[in-house]
Formats: C-alpha cells, sequence, structure tokens
C-alpha cells in the first residue's frame, strides 16, 4: 500500500512539474519563470557591482529616491540571494529525477543538462576558487520561456513554419559556411594589401575584419585606410549588401512553398509503375492509372 | 430653441475638426499640420541653441545670409512662441472635447492622450522648475501626420496590407523575444570570456554589446579585443545575417498569401467546356458564358 | 535645295546622337561614355591632389612605377584636361539642342538638365570665385550610363520588374516617412533621456542618431552611455531589425504577384451588368454571361 | 603490354584524384581536405607570430596549459611546415597534370588555377625576396572544400536553387551598379557639403564612405559633422534601408517561382470526374484513373 501511496505522490508531482493543465501546475511554472528572471536580474545586478555598489554604475542620482534601493544591494545581499536561488534550483533538479520514469533521459536532454549548469556553480565554488562567476550561466535558463509560455504555438497553427525553416537550414547552413570561407579569402587577402598600422595586424584578425564588414556590422574598430584597401573593402560591402538577399529569398520562397497547401506532394510510389509525386489526396496513379494504397 | 442653436453649433464644429470633407474641415486639418511641424522645429531649434544660439550651433557662416535668421531666435523668443503654440492647442483640445458626444472616448484615446502630454508641459513649468523640457514630447502629435494625410490609403487599396501584418505580428514578436533571449545569452558568454578593458564591465553592457551586433549596427564603442571574444563575435555576426531572414521571410509569405486572396480562384471547371481558373464568386463561364454549379 | 540639305544634316547627327542602331551611333555613346568616365576620373583625381599632388596621397611608394604617372597631374594638367571635357561637352550639348525638333524638351528633361549642370561650372568660374569646384557635379552624368549601355533590359524581359517597383514604391514611401517619424520620436526621447555629454546635444542630433541607429548602419560616434539610454537603444535596435522584413516583403509580394501570369486581371468592365476584373482572356462575363467586347 | 600497364596506373591513380566513389578515392579526398585546412591554419598562425611568437599574442595566459603549444612554433617550425606543405601540394599538382586526359584543360581550369597559385610562391622566394607572403594564398584552395564536401547537393535536390540565382544574377549585377553610381554621385555631394576635417578629403574617400553608409556597414572612421552632411547623410541611410528590398525581393520572387516549376501543375481538368490540378506530364486523371486528353 505504501508504495502504491508513493507511486500516487510521485505521479501528482510529475503532472505539476511536468504538466500545465492543473492549476498546481499552472502556478509550478509561473513561479519557476519569475524565479528564474529574478535569478538573472541578481546576476546581471552583480556583475555591475562587481567593483563594489554605488548608484552612481546605474546612473542614478545618488540622492534620488533609486539610489536607496542600490544601497540595499551589498556583497552579502548577492551571496545570499544566489545561494537561495541555489538551493530551490537544486530541489527542482532534484524533484525533477524523482518524478520522471527515466531518470537519465531528463539528466542528458536539451534542459536537464542546462538545468544542472545553473545549479552547480555555487557548489563548485567550495573547491576551484573563481569558479562562483560561472553563476552567469543561468541565463541559458531563460529558454524555459519558450516551454512555460508555449510561445512557439504563436509561431505557426501548424508545424509549417518549422518545416519551412528545417527544410531551409541545410541551404542557409552551405550559404553561411560560403559566407565563411569568403571571409577567409577576403581576410587574407586584405592582411597582404593593408598596412598592418590600420589594424590587419594578423590573418585571423583581419579575417575577423572581413566578417564584420560583409555582415554590414562594421564596428570600426578595424578599418582600412590605403586607397587599394578601402576599394576592396567597397567591395566586399556591395557584395555583403547583395547576397544577403540569399537566404532570405530561401526562407521566403521555403515559406510561401509551404503556404500552398494546394498543391501537397506525398512519398508514395505507385505498386504499378512506381512513379511518384503524387498529389496527397490522389487515388489513382497520375502516370497508369492504377489504384493507389492508402495512405 | 437656444439649445438646438448650440447644438447645431457643435455639430458644425464638430464637422470642421474630426472631418475633412467640407472646405473648412481641410483648411482647419492643413492648418493644424503646418502647427504641428512647425511647434515640432521650434522644439528642435530651441535644443540646438541650448547653450546660448549662435549661427555656429546650425553651421552657418556667422557672415552669412541665413546667419540673421539665428540672430532672431532669443531665449524670449522661444518662449513666447511655445505658449502661443500651447495655447492653441489648449483650444483645440477643448473644442475636441466639447463637440465629441463621449468625451472620455476621445481623453482616453491614443490621439487624445498626445495632445493632453503636448500641451500640459508648459502648464506644469509653474509647479515644477524643469518640466518645461517635456515640451518635447510634441513630436508624438506628428503621428496626426497620418491621420491627416490618410497615408494609410497609399499603403494597400484594401486592408490586406494590415491583414498581413497582423497575421505575422506574433511571429515577429515571438521570433523578436527569441533575439533578446538569444542576446542575454550571448552577452553573458562575452562577459565570461571578454577582459572588462575593452568595455564589458557588465553583464547588461554586454547584453548590449550582443544586441548592438546581432541586429548588424556594430557601433563599435564596446568591441572585443581577445582573439575567444573575436571569434564568438564572428559567430553572432555570421548568426545575425542569417536570421533577418526569417522576418523577412514571414511577412514575405504573408503578402504573398493575402495577394493571392486578392483574386481569388477556384477549382471548379465550366460544365460546358472545361476551363478553369473561375474567380471565387463567378457564376459564368468565363470562356463559354455557361451557367456554373453552386460551389 | 539647301534647307532640305540642311534638313538632312540635321537628321543624320540626330541619329548619331539620339539613336544607337547604326554604326556611326554606336560609336558615339560609346565615346560619350569612355568621356564621361574619364571626365568622372580626373574631377576624382584633382580632389586627391587639392592640397598638391604626391604618390603618398594615392598610397604609392614614392620610388615605384606608378609614382611616375603621379607626377604628371599637376595643377595645369587639371586645368587644361578640364576645359577639354568642357569644351567638348559644350559641342555635344549644342548639338543636342541643334538635333532635336523641340529644344526646349530636351532642355528642361532629365538629362537635359543634367547635361547644363555638368558643363557650365566651368563657364561659371569667370564670373564667381570657386564655383569650379562644382566641376564634381560631372558624376550626375554617369546616369547616362543607363541610357547608353541599356541596363535597363537586363532587369527584365518584361516590364514586370519596373511595374512591381512602380506598385511598391507608394508603400515603401509610406513606410519610410512612418520611419522618419518614428526616428523623429525616439531621437526626441533620447535627447531627453541621455546625457548631453555622450553626444546627444541637440534634437536633430538626436534624431540623426535615431536614423543612424534604426537603419542598422550605426557609426558610432554618437552613441548612448547611460543605462537607460542603452535599453532605449536596444529598443530601437531590434525594432530596426524587425521593420526592415516590411520593405522587403512589399517588394517581394509585389514581384511574386507580377509573375503569375495565369491570373492576368484586365480593367475591362462588362457592358451588360459592369462587373469587372475579368480575367485577361476571358470572352464571357464571369456575372452575368453576356459576351465582352474584344480587348 | 608496358604502356598498357601504364595506362591502367594512371587510370587508378585518376579514380583515386579525381572521383570519390571508391575507399581510396574518399581518403584521398579527406586527407587533401586535412591538409589544406592544416596549411591555412599554418598560414594564419605564422601571420599571427609575424613579429616574433608568444603566448601574449593569442591571448593566451603565459603560464597556463596552452603557452607551450605557442613556444613551439618558432620561425624554424614555420619555414619547415610551409616546405612540408609545398611538396604535397606540387606533388599533388603534378599527379593532377599526368592522370588527367588533356592537361592544359586542367591547368587552365579554375581549380587548376588555384592549385598553381598556392604552390608557386614557395619557389619564388628564391628568386623574389618577400614573394613569400603570397603563401596566404592559399587559403584559395578552401573553396575545393565545395567540391570534396559536395556542399552544393545540399543547396537544392535539383538546380533549381542555382537556375533561380543564375535568372537573377544579372537583374542583382545592374541593381548593385546602380548602387555603385548613386554612391559615386552622393559621395560628390558629401564632398562639396562636409568640411575637410571630419574625413571628407577628397572624392573617392567620400565615396567610399557613401558605399559604407548605403550598405548600412557604418564603421564610423569617417562620418559627418555639419548639420547640413549629417541631413545628406539621414536621407542616404533611409534610402539604404529601403533599397535593400529590391535584390532581396528579386531573389525572393525568383525562387518561389522556380518552385512552382517544381511541381507544375496544368490548368487541364479530367473529362471524366472534373478534378483538376494535374501535374504537368500526367497521363491518367488522379482522382478516377480516366485518361486524360493530350494537352
Amino acid at each position: 500500500m505504501k508504495t502504491n501511496n508513493k507511486h500516487n505522490w510521485r505521479k501528482k508531482l510529475h503532472e505539476i512539474i511536468y504538466e500545465a493543465d492543473t492549476p498546481a501546475g499552472k502556478t509550478f511554472d509561473l513561479s519557476l519563470l519569475i524565479l528564474i528572471i529574478t535569478s538573472i536580474i541578481l546576476v546581471m545586478l552583480e556583475s555591475v557591482c562587481a567593483d563594489g555598489c554605488s548608484p552612481k554604475n546605474f546612473g542614478i542620482n545618488p540622492e534620488s529616491f533609486f539610489a536607496d534601493f542600490v544601497n540595499l544591494l551589498s556583497d552579502n545581499f548577492f551571496y545570499y540571494s544566489e545561494w537561495i536561488v541555489t538551493i530551490i534550483f537544486t530541489i527542482e533538479y532534484i524533484a525533477r529525477i524523482i518524478t520522471v520514469n527515466k531518470p537519465s533521459k531528463y539528466i542528458f536532454s536539451f534542459y536537464g543538462i542546462i538545468d544542472f549548469l545553473s545549479t552547480i556553480p555555487m557548489y563548485l565554488s567550495f573547491f576551484i576558487v573563481g569558479s562562483q562567476s560561472l553563476v552567469a550561466l543561468r541565463a541559458l535558463r531563460l529558454m524555459r520561456v519558450f516551454r512555460i509560455l508555449k510561445l512557439t504555438r504563436y509561431i505557426g497553427a501548424s508545424t509549417n513554419f518549422v518545416r519551412a525553416l528545417k527544410t531551409s537550414r541545410a541551404k542557409i547552413a552551405v550559404f553561411l559556411s560560403f559566407v565563411v570561407i569568403l571571409c577567409v579569402i577576403l581576410g587574407t587577402v586584405m592582411y597582404l594589401v593593408e598596412s598592418k598600422e590600420s589594424g590587419f595586424t594578423s590573418i585571423p584578425r583581419s579575417v575577423y575584419w572581413a566578417i564584420v564588414t560583409l555582415t554590414t556590422v562594421g564596428y570600426g574598430d578595424i578599418a582600412p585606410v590605403t586607397p587599394l584597401g578601402q576599394f576592396i573593402a567597397s567591395i566586399i560591402m556591395i557584395m555583403g549588401y547583395g547576397i544577403i538577399a540569399v537566404p532570405t529569398g530561401i526562407v521566403s520562397s521555403e515559406m510561401t512553398k509551404v503556404n500552398k497547401h494546394e498543391v501537397q506532394i506525398n512519398t508514395q510510389s505507385c505498386s504499378n509503375c512506381l512513379a511518384s509525386n503524387h498529389r496527397d489526396e490522389a487515388q489513382f496513379c497520375h502516370n497508369c492509372g492504377d489504384h493507389l494504397h492508402e495512405n
């Protein structure tokens, strides 16, 4: 009886933690979301206060109303609040392991690894000095926002949007690797052409500059000064302006294709003549007129 | 009789202020447009003259013809002209409240709040020192340009364009929130990786840098200097170059989809001549004139 | 007889200058193209040599082979070559006026004004000191490249491309005016928020910064330094990243629409029931079945 | 018999070098890929160590584990490793010439020239001092990655993608030449308008600035400071923001058009069941199996 009871208790907790249909589950998800955002704000505030906390760091008038809040943020405050967050995250982590049927599946899942990475740094700080700063990895937990708010449901009523992205993913990956290779070549050329004084001190730096330029980011920390260098840079920029059309074109056309529900082609092939590319609602082969199998 | 007369007077004023079909209404709209633009130019000129007005501030030769105009712009000139604009705006605001049937509906509408915000700062300056600078909020009234010039009618003959934007709004919001979360994570990683000397002094600043980089703005006020930092920055830039295709793809495909609805073609074919591609509301075949089946 | 002869001579010259089908016409066009490009290169070289010409200005080793060319470029060289170009352009301008039937039509045409502006500065330099620098306006003649090389024929076999741009021009104009108004408002907000030390010294400068940021150019000459300013800047950047999808979407969808030849709608309306939006090849009204007129 | 034997040996080597279906061919391709990447990394490392190699150049703590690797990278190490790479590339180059039937076809092919350029600099260094630095041209060999990994097959199952790019190539070329001409004109105007102190010292530099601005790169090394200059710059930026829609629109619409050809649907409808939307080469109705009319 006791095991059964325990089983029930696990099942209930599983419902609360992993599902969001019950009021308890919704409350849990909301609390978790608030806690994650709070913990990230704490980490951010601490980084601002790295060299002692004063209203100045926040661009706040020291005599204003908000300055009092800043004075509350001492080193002790951050230390204790981080431990509180760590302990709550630890409890959540253990609860997730206990309530799931195959713990290993959760532990090595995407979210399982993130949950682990955002909990461990504080414990590591006992053994390794400085590992405490890795607490910032907690920012990775922000990705749970997508799961909790079910943001993906806004992306598309159906999975069409995701399908379009998946189809174009390979093309965009090839395109981006083409961009990288182009940047390596152009960066090398600029290293040979430009004077070392203007920042092109090594090939990797020149490649970095080529990426900064081709992607139209353009920091200006490295910029060509010789006429020939500026001429080549101009060509790179105009190229970058032109080839940004390629990934956009790929995604646009994939999405437009997906939109056209009326010509859905399935992967079925006719058992009689092996013709493929049948329309989804086709009942007869378009090549030999033979009756097709049911899908 | 008097009330009726008053009613007529209100009705007439309503026509002038809220409608633009009569000559008086058109004149009112045009005068308002000119006044708004004038008031914004005045606010701009005053901000240029914040520390005393001289032709130099405007990049004008002190001995040129235009310099005489600049000398007209004294502190008194701005003070009086701002009061004139404020008084006219106040009269307009009161007239709008009086002539509308449900004043509360106007007061709490989008344009009502903007009208209020652009009028109040000068009156507040009697009570709160410095609130006068909020006069710049008058720039918000520029949005009336859309209403007065009816610019939206150029956007699309039908409401198709707006429909496309509305449909894709949710998707783009999710996309942009994804971008924000990505920037928080990447900014945190860069804070851990980069040296503090190069500007990555806190996580919020690093997140700011990540946004500047991913959106391909690239000020260069904060830029990575360590090889590892530049390597991660390169990845962020190439990612930003690739994912800009997503919002573009969403809007393009939505608009293309909407375009198709403009001339909806159904799959019906004429029973007499087998012609297809009939318009959705067509009742007769466009090829032979035969009566079509009911859909 | 003489007038007739003169007429023939005018007609022949007209063919050479305005048409490009005859060998003489082609030679004339090519010579003109080379002369325009030469004149622009000359103007560019002169601007590089504004403060005395030395191989250094061109980033060339003073002992290299190319340095000899630079030494040829003296002030005299530029003065004489500019007069040569001006005289040839003047002859061409007069020839164009003589050979055309309605000279006023050419003089006030787009290319006519450009031709005039690129010829007059040298003559003006006798009367107004410094007007010689306006010789740089000759760069405007570069636009003749489109006419001479008939580049537009590459843009689209039909006029579909141009039609798409024309249809979307109004939409893009409204979109860009929306961007400008947004920048005025955001620039004003940033002027109120940011410290004057970081470059936001006046509203026009802040509006300039907002345009630099929203269009993702990002010079970095003006950049926010206060936390609140950087926060608002981040929002502007993400907005800019999102709304760049709008003009792209407009043009893409217009072009895709134009591509679909299969649903061409004409402007004809049925003489019987006044129904419009008939398909181009329709012979019968889709509404009443009445026979349509021939197009 | 000997010639035949030799012929067989050549044929075998040809299979290994030029084809990738046999295990030996795959091993050869993989080794070549690793060697190319290694040689490029070596060239990059050498450029970092141009002024003596120390862990500092790599942003590595001199006392860390990685610092030992850096100390291995002496001038001798680079000299010998470059010779090793050069000799292997030379052997490969000769092998490619021997095994191909028409050597001249390979030598003057795109990859043939790249292979030659990446091999020759080390030999040239015996005759011309400094030509050794051209070893960086080896980066061009990176383009073999596309061939070896057959990356292009990811771009599109069919050659549709390439066809779309080819069709839009001419349009984009015209568009980019339009951008260049626009930049020449705008750069010239800015040279006349802006003060020389802010970087607009010559027309070519101003044209360079116009390209940097219109393509939304925006280094900030040259930036307008006068009000009029900033006003014109704002117009250029907003133009750049608007016209980036044009290449994107071209590519998007071309790809959407090509997509439609992938599953070409004709307007035929079945004479038996009136089903429409048949694939172009369909001979039988997909709905009832009836024989379709000839197109």
